[in-house]
């Protein structure tokens, strides 16, 4: 039987487990992988981590676990996989099965022909059409050479002061990144929030962290001019005219399919610029398939299109075309719930399926929750988790789950996106079985504990208020009666200082004669993390007042400033 | 309307959570709790570590979030409950619905009537029959008076030499806490094993890790008699002879659920001696719920009675039959599925669902494979898991899953637990959307990477064998060729020394001819993990070779002697 031949084009993330996959399928296939960078199976996710310090080795961005650099010998020795690298595919003859490439290097010409293709051209950096965008010191941070070049600026100590141009995940990764490289940092968003995955207030509360850490963000603002002088980056000016000083500018705005080549072979490419593969990862050719940035995917929830250029789906994504390269098509890859996870100083920022008002779009009716509360007993070192809970009303699915803090976010984000794969509905995941012991978690582990809160309040027993809305009612100076039910002592220690009347719970049935005596006025009640807040809620319902609320998260949840 | 009023026996976690829920939802009943025990809600989990010195304030096992200590004029002004310490009831008159209580310190009786009871009387330590038991020196870790003799044998450092008696989950901790207090320790455990919700090897892995930090355990043993002088411990006797010296025992050889009161007033009594309930956490008595320890569940995979006394369940049914007691049979508790973690020094241990044993015992065809492989990339600095899983063959669901090792364990057990919860295959799962980045995890998690392995042995890809099943091979002299393919530096740092050949994976290909020419030959492949033993296996199965093997997990599964 003749032997099987089966290209890869890319050596990062999708190319290389797509081709280990095949070859362990197929011990007798001739598997080549294409690379246009010099470098093979480069873990860019690590590059804010090397670029901060927090290892010093490059080549443990390009090791395998025990050490081995994965160069050409490795591919060919150890997984008898022919890998090239420094050589550009230009075009694919579809109908003759060949590769047209060039070499880098060399400039010559050079022709793979293939059986099977499976193209993981990956993604590049969005550049923002920018008058001076071509000076020195602007940079992304996408490639080796961008790390190594990042990295010596860290190492040099010549630079005082950047700005990051986008306040998505890989922003705020390099934010912290040059801040802990001594870098004076200031990271540049346009919308009116960074990491556009997380909800609004808890947002805010990462914008918060961040800057407590001496580094500044600025939002609702773009970059409208680099400003240099002799060819090098100076500062740069915004949309609303303010100028800032800067060396250095790492652009960060996101990236888009690399598709030129695909474009160019005429594959079908979609309406978010991705190669349109099926759930086999087969593109719009039987004998190409597709894996990694460069293809658009299904949200398993919306069940529309999306884009969703991660690593962890690459490698899934590349093991599948891996497999049906050489079974034929034969294992699937559904989609995608858009799991993301970003580490931020002290804090770390985790999401899993979709938000609120995407969930509105899509048709369902959401219904959601703030909770907020520490992640294990007190006497174990208790850390914040601040959580945002998204079910359908109607059948009770978790459709999407966020959470921030200094706790175990990692593992609240991990349990929701299983929950979410498993169309589980807050009816099971209220009475999970999670594992406890005082060093992991609560007896009522924050993810359990934020759907009890979320059933309370559609069964209407909890009536929530987020504190945006409380923010929006104090700013308008809107009647309401503003009730703290902590004790004294920690109001002392910390406290909102936005017209708060302050009676503890414990007080709170002697001392109702203190609050409006007009039953129908709103009273929003909250404490720390608001379930004295809830209670308190309960007690005055009790009493007959019509329209008590609770601050949803309390003041953990706070993200607006504060008197103390 | 005349005022519902709620009786909750039992101070601890189901008492004082039913007692809130029920509050919750109804804000005019009486509600009163009566605790035998003199403190209420004490975090019994966290004994272990007061005990071992992680902290010194022991109100913060009786403390509220915020630091107040939850006695009764806690419980009266902040929930608006009656809560009565030093009361133990003796006796319910179902017919009257009346509690007779004796109050333990003046010896007065004292009667409380109910609409609804909730009984919540926890469980009891077992104490086995032995000779001595009753000698000073002799405890279990069960009560606060319990925590408070250990810390002070802590602080006062006059007792040299303890022995734990039962290597489950309280004995691992009790051992680890004894030996931070600078006790020296053995752990005495009659099975073949620790921590039995564990499979076998990755007990003994934990076993290796206990004594490493220079505590001792000894299992396949038992205590047969006590042995002391003028009435304080001076030493046991084990039931095969041998003779240790110490003056302290720690009885942990597990709980039973405390029924007396149940059992006199006639209520149904379960197989596993726990008080019968439904799903409503109803009773044989419709006026009378139960929750916590002190009743019988069932196990969501198995469907049998099963008896689960875990502190976050206690929880979660005590919310449940505080629920119902006010608002009729509204919600459910459907079950248990027998989630543990423990943390063992540097170590973590967990588990949830079914063994693989109790798996056939129910007639699923279970499949299982151990993995072994590190939590996040080598330059986040990695630590080490080792997994097990084990799926239904027929349908794929996942039926259980452990995980010892360093790393985040916690995580793990919360996503197999989800998954089991969600009676989740493991078609969906090997393509997870989980939060990656560097410093929480690898592109692909273990969970993930150990159901691809686990699909690779159900389709007949990667022939697995147990470590314990070579060790029997070479124990008993077998024909049999080992195979180490890693590189000659690992090898040279780290081996086994059971006979092995070396040939790194990467030399594999041309150097077939140093393996046994006959081709019937049973060669087993391994390296650190298994991952290039795997591939090896595949390499030699292209060649031709018939009986090849991988040991699953490879040297990091492997719990016996090493050479090096």
């Amino acid at each position: 039987m003749k032997k099987k031949k089966i290209v890869v084009i890319g050596g990062s993330a999708a190319g290389p487990k797509s081709a280990a996959r095949a070859r362990r399928l197929d011990q007798n296939a001739e598997i080549i992988i294409i690379q246009k960078e010099n470098d093979f199976s480069m873990a860019s996710c690590g590059f804010p981590y090397y670029v901060g310090g927090v290892f010093d080795n490059r080549n443990q961005l390009i090791c395998s676990p025990t050490g081995v650099v994965r160069d050409s010998n490795f591919f060919l020795n150890a997984k008898g996989i022919i890998a090239f690298n420094n050589i550009e595919a230009v075009e694919i003859d579809r109908k003759q099965h060949i590769i047209k490439c060039i070499d880098i290097k060399t400039n010559e010409e050079k022709n793979f022909d293939y059986d099977k293709l499976i193209l993981c051209t990956g993604s590049k950096a969005k550049i923002p059409p920018i008058e001076g965008i071509k000076l020195e010191g602007i940079t992304t941070l996408k490639s080796m050479k961008d790390a190594d070049y990042l990295r010596k600026i860290r190492d040099e100590k010549n630079i005082k002061k950047a700005i990051v141009v986008g306040g998505g995940l890989i922003g705020i990764e390099t934010c912290e990144a040059l801040q802990l490289a001594g870098v004076q940092i200031t990271v540049i968003e346009m919308l009116p929030q960074i990491l556009p995955f997380l909800d609004k207030n808890l947002s805010k509360l990462i914008e918060n962290h961040i800057k407590s850490k001496g580094a500044n963000v600025i939002t609702n603002n773009g970059v409208k001019e680099f400003l240099g002088k002799d060819g090098k980056l100076k500062g740069v000016k915004l949309t609303n005219g303010t100028e800032l000083e800067c060396e250095l500018a790492v652009i960060a705005i996101g990236v888009s399919p690399e598709t030129e080549l695909a474009k160019k072979s005429g594959l079908k490419i979609g309406k978010l610029n991705g190669i349109v593969v099926d759930e086999f990862m087969q593109t719009s050719d039987a004998d190409i398939y597709s894996a990694g940035d460069c293809i658009e995917t299904i949200n398993l929830i919306t069940k529309k299109t999306d884009y969703a250029p991660l690593g962890d789906l690459a490698n899934l994504q590349g093991r599948v075309a891996g497999e049906n390269s050489v079974k034929g098509n034969n294992v699937k890859f559904n989609g995608t719930i858009k799991t993301s996870i970003c580490k931020v100083f002290d804090f770390i920022a985790g999401s899993t399926g979709i938000s609120e008002d995407e969930a509105k779009n899509c048709g369902f009716e959401p219904v959601s929750v703030i909770t907020a509360g520490p992640d294990r007993p007190g006497f174990m070192g208790s850390r914040i988790l601040i959580n945002k809970m998204i079910v359908c009303k109607k059948t009770g699915r978790l459709l999407g789950f966020q959470c921030v803090g200094s706790g175990d976010v990692s593992k609240q984000i991990a349990q929701a996106a299983i929950a979410i794969s498993g169309n589980m509905t807050i009816d099971i995941l209220k009475n999970s079985d999670l594992p406890y012991a005082p060093p992991f978690t609560l007896a009522v582990d924050n993810f359990i504990a934020t759907a009890h809160v979320l059933e309370n309040k559609i069964n209407g027993l909890m009536k929530g208020i987020t504190v945006e809305e409380v923010k929006k009612k104090i700013d308008n100076k809107e009647d309401i009666f503003l009730l703290d039910v902590r004790g004294p002592d920690e109001f002392e220690q910390m406290r909102l200082g936005i017209g708060e009347t302050l009676i503890p719970l414990g007080a709170l049935r002697n001392r109702l004669n203190e609050l409006p005596q007009d039953k129908n006025k709103e009273i929003i009640c909250y404490c720390k993390i608001s379930l004295r807040g809830y209670e308190a809620q309960l007690i005055l319902e009790a009493n007959n007042w019509k329209n008590v609320k609770v601050m949803e998260g309390g003041i953990m949840a706070w993200p607006y400033n504060r008197e103390k």
